[in-house]
């Protein structure tokens, strides 16, 4: 009838529209679903195995629960496109994770259907429950269901919420997604407790339990009753979760939506803290996805019908891969290496390491915290750990990198990936704060490789102390610096001068550019163009201030550069150090504002900063030249 | 025999000596380390309650373990007391917690014993997983502990440590030192859980179970089986722990030596993670303190004929107590007020808030992370949080800080208690880096009142925004504003000249002091001995750039005073402001320097650190003055 490849995915613009569907239909229309969001981020590149596995689940929600005025909030976030795609912003999913389009997480500002911005894991129960109490305050009637997957449940957060919700009493119901994997796979005890209860005569019962109660209908209560003495009886007498206090039922085929809805029903009428196990797989409905969900979890553009393709030419080296050479190369020539992640084998670049040295690779789960005063506990004994984390989530072991290793000076690397802006993962994930939090810590040093070269060479350095140490570098490549083959480190707490301005002109200040990390490269352009001194200061902390010393005696104003916050960052090591030494001196600080960035081109996004090269240069013109120019 | 009160105790100057005593010298010796503790802390102030409970289980772990050889971590730490008198300490106990004297927590700069520093919560199991993997990785045959209290217990670091030892088969042991009581009373469903346990006849029977399978002495092996079945085969099928990977064993008498030796004993013949529950008595055996173990969690010095008694005349209101006033008053006046503690009510002074609003407070236990997203979740409903937290715990919340609450503008009020120095408890609790760590967040706000009235009109300025504040003051009293009654709120972003200086004199620069918080007071004395004019900045964040703007106009030198770390601190948002707005002066920034201080008198730290008034003075003198004089 229609020549529309989505006849009913057209016809749904709210969550309303979805609830006048037979079953049928629904069926029909997650068939829809999962197509459009595979052509969908075929097209734009984002979060696929992740979205195909939450199509049923995300209809079976919306479905059953009067959303928006019912509170979802989906853990992580990255799973929310068939959310997204059946709550009004269908049409603009062309434009995810674009400059001035939608978000790949959810956001508050994008959508009332968006009840909680996430994107680090494991934040919703503790969300969600909030929601709920504040409904019981308030006198609402109104549910909160946090959707949670199997790796996100391992962070010590979730379990502080499920702690205290198991008590509080709320309407409050946790779904748990459990999809086997994590970004990396699943690690730890509690998946394998997850396996477990899904193993076997259980879950293969349970799978069945939705279509067994549905028909012939029985009247709602009765329903209930039955439905929850057999799913009871048929799993085990008490789960992990019912020890927390809440009402455990599953595990459930979440790919089923003869099984979700009148489950999902069911659990609607019950009181208190209920869980919900709902299996499903990632990639599901797209073969390749299941096959290889890891390399599917977040691929760039591609064609559905080929799937992902190794580029004709190799891409240049990321920072990344650079880490990880390094790593391998380390720990090949250093048996007192360890490697530790949490979670974030793929990201971190620590495939190859956990093949070469699978007994001193350490993958802790979701689990910062741990992850960091375990490296505490590994250092004390001899060991050298480096922990592999991206900046933005260093913010989760904050209190562990100054309690457990700054404060007993113990002697860690953490090699800090995606420091600065991220692109398409937006403000969540934004390295922006790492050098200000870090730098103020006593005890911790941090260095900011400019390039690939300085950034292996730098990892030597810190991985040669005998304190802790922070290398950060940014997502993606650089200027494509190859590094040196060996293992040399640069000194310690050392920059250079990579340019020398000439002498000085009537009128016009002779100005030093101090750059940190890799926005020396457009410095060095500005440097170029307005005849400015330009130093690779490579070391926000400990500051090169014999190198500051030497640069004020012969020039008059001072420009920073780095891509972090500029409040409390290496620009501000710099003015503390020269009013340190009462030396005066104008100092124009460039780098990231007190504002969080939305998704968007890194390189874009760092020009609409003024840090590229024609920025920085346009900010020096109009701080110190302009009355020259006058 | 002997004219000591201690003759036993006397002679134990390394666990070796100890390990060389019958069981019956062994419990004399209990009885004389815990007089030795009671005496020793009414003459020195400290912890108490936990302490008087350890005795026997620190007796018990020293005597079965080859310390230092073997690691002991204890959580918190604050229980250690018995464990500093056992390992060549005693005669120090008399400096506890005083500058230059031994510190009230463990430290591995005081003692080969003391295997790791610890004093936030939680963070034992981690670091013990790291030595027994390190241990494992060496080839050294060496036994890893973790002692770690039920209220620790609650926090997602320990649940991560625990997911991840339960898989990683290590030679760990975690004793669950369960008193029921963290500082506030429990909370949160492990602890509802753990009561379950040790409920009823399971842990009646278990009580004995050291005594029946010690006499007649089986061989060891027998022995550990017959123990294993029974106390398994007492307490429930299959405990929590279990479901962690961990071989559960418990409840025990942690009072009694009879079950506690012979049940380490045992263990210690085990593979792979062991979990040990045994139970104890906060203040066991000072009669005083078993009945109010909360009041006795950390006395002053006290008469221990006597007890705890109310000084003659009610000292000066701490600012703790002028928020818990602000508190009930706030609430009162605006029922979207709820109250957030992570397990410090007593602390943070919400016992009177949770009295008359006890369906407004939440305690959420040791969760500070959890604290501060389920207040993210209640603030989207148009609830109106008040999360209540020490400035050091806040650094576990920073991700959540950030991500949750910042970055979705969030209307949450953060009352940070024990900003700065804070005296007997060292460098682990030091409120030093948060306006460092919370100001380069976009979106959020920093007050720093600088006496007890202000806090209280900051604090309603807080709660009136829609954006999340900080509002920081230190721990104890300040110099004794008293608190108007009111609500009304000081302006927001606002600071004030508190003093003018006199027209310029040839030859010295006209100086303004920025003060930021409580050393306004210091400030002031220096600046009317120099002549300076005062600011009383009350903002690091938004700073009164319009008041630095006009300073800026008939001043010469600036000197920002705060107390907090210079790096990245206050006085770093002023040098940022001026260098912003092309202004060039010298800025003296005086505030904590970048190294950690340990514990004493807080008064003589700051002295020490140059933030009294004379050392304000001193400074400015060096550096402005000095020519001017010469």
């Amino acid at each position: 009838m229609s020549t529309t490849p989505y006849p009913l995915l057209q016809t749904i613009n709210d969550p309303a529209d979805l609830r006048q569907l037979s079953r049928t239909d629904l069926k029909a229309l997650a068939t829809e679903l999962r197509a459009f969001v595979l052509d969908s981020v075929s097209r734009t590149g984002g979060h696929l195995s992740s979205n195909l596995g939450t199509v049923e689940l995300t209809i079976a929600l919306h479905y059953v629960f009067q959303t928006p005025h019912d509170r979802l909030v989906w853990d992580v976030g990255h799973q929310t496109y068939p959310h997204k795609i059946l709550t009004g912003r269908r049409d603009r999913m062309g434009t995810l994770r674009q400059w001035g389009g939608i978000s790949g997480f959810p956001q508050r500002a994008e959508s009332p259907y968006d009840t909680f911005g996430t994107a680090h894991s494991s934040t919703s129960i503790s969300a969600a429950l909030g929601m709920a109490l504040a409904a019981r305050r308030k006198g609402e009637d109104r549910h909160a269901v946090a959707i949670i997957g199997d790796g996100a449940m391992t962070a010590g957060m979730a379990f502080e919420a499920l702690n205290n919700a198991g008590v509080a009493d709320a309407n409050l119901l946790v779904v748990l997604n459990d999809n086997d994997m994590s970004i990396s796979p699943p690690v730890g005890a509690l998946n394998r407790y997850l396996a477990q209860l899904m193993s076997g005569q259980f879950y293969a019962a349970a799978k069945n339990v939705g279509k067994t109660v549905l028909k012939p209908v029985p009247p709602l209560l009765e329903l209930a009753k039955r439905f929850e003495q057999q799913a009871k009886g048929m799993v085990v007498p008490a789960t992990l979760f019912e020890k927390f206090g809440f009402n455990y039922i599953g595990p459930i085929d979440g790919h089923d939506l003869d099984s979700l809805i009148p489950t999902l029903e069911n659990i609607k009428g019950l009181k208190g803290p209920q869980f919900l196990h709902v299996v499903t797989k990632k990639g599901q409905g797209y073969k390749l996805a299941e096959a290889d969900p890891v390399a599917y979890h977040g691929p760039g553009k591609f064609d559905p019908s080929v799937g992902l393709t190794k580029p004709a030419t190799p891409p240049k080296p990321t920072f990344t891969q650079v880490f990880g050479q390094w790593l391998c190369d380390m720990a090949a020539q250093d048996e007192r290496l360890v490697g530790i992640t949490p979670a974030m084998r793929e990201g971190s670049g620590m495939v190859e390491f956990e093949r070469r040295f699978p007994d001193r690779y350490y993958d802790v789960g979701i689990a910062e915290q741990h992850a960091v005063t375990f490296a505490g506990g590994l250092a004390c004994e001899g060991v050298k750990p480096v922990v592999a984390i991206y900046s933005t989530f260093l913010q989760r072991a904050y209190d562990q990198l100054i309690h457990d290793v700054a404060l007993q000076n113990l002697p860690v690397v953490f090699a800090l990936d995606r420091a600065g802006l991220v692109g398409a993962d937006g403000a969540t994930h934004a390295g922006a704060y790492d050098i200000a939090y870090v730098r103020c810590i006593p005890n911790m040093s941090m260095a900011c490789p400019a390039d690939e070269r300085e950034c292996r060479q730098l990892l030597s350095t810190a991985f040669a102390q005998n304190h802790p140490v922070a290398v950060r570098y940014p997502r993606g490549s650089g200027v494509g610096v190859e590094p040196l083959p060996g293992l040399e480190g640069l000194p310690f707490g050392k920059g250079e001068v990579r340019r020398t301005a000439g002498p000085t002109q009537a009128g016009r200040p002779r100005i030093a550019i101090l750059a940190f990390g890799t926005l020396l490269y457009p410095a060095m352009a500005a440097g170029e163009a307005l005849d400015a001194t330009v130093a690779n200061m490579r070391w926000a902390k400990p500051l090169d201030t014999e190198l500051l010393q030497a640069l004020a005696q012969d020039h008059d104003a001072f420009v920073t550069v780095e891509e972090g916050c500029v409040m409390g960052g290496a620009g501000s090591a710099v003015t503390e150090a020269l009013h340190a030494a009462g030396v005066v001196r104008p100092v124009l600080q460039l780098g990231l504002p007190d504002a969080f960035i939305e998704h968007g081109d890194p390189a874009k996004l760092l020009a609409m900063q003024g840090l590229d090269a024609a920025g920085i240069e346009r900010s020096m013109r109009e701080r110190f030249l302009q009355a020259a120019r006058a």
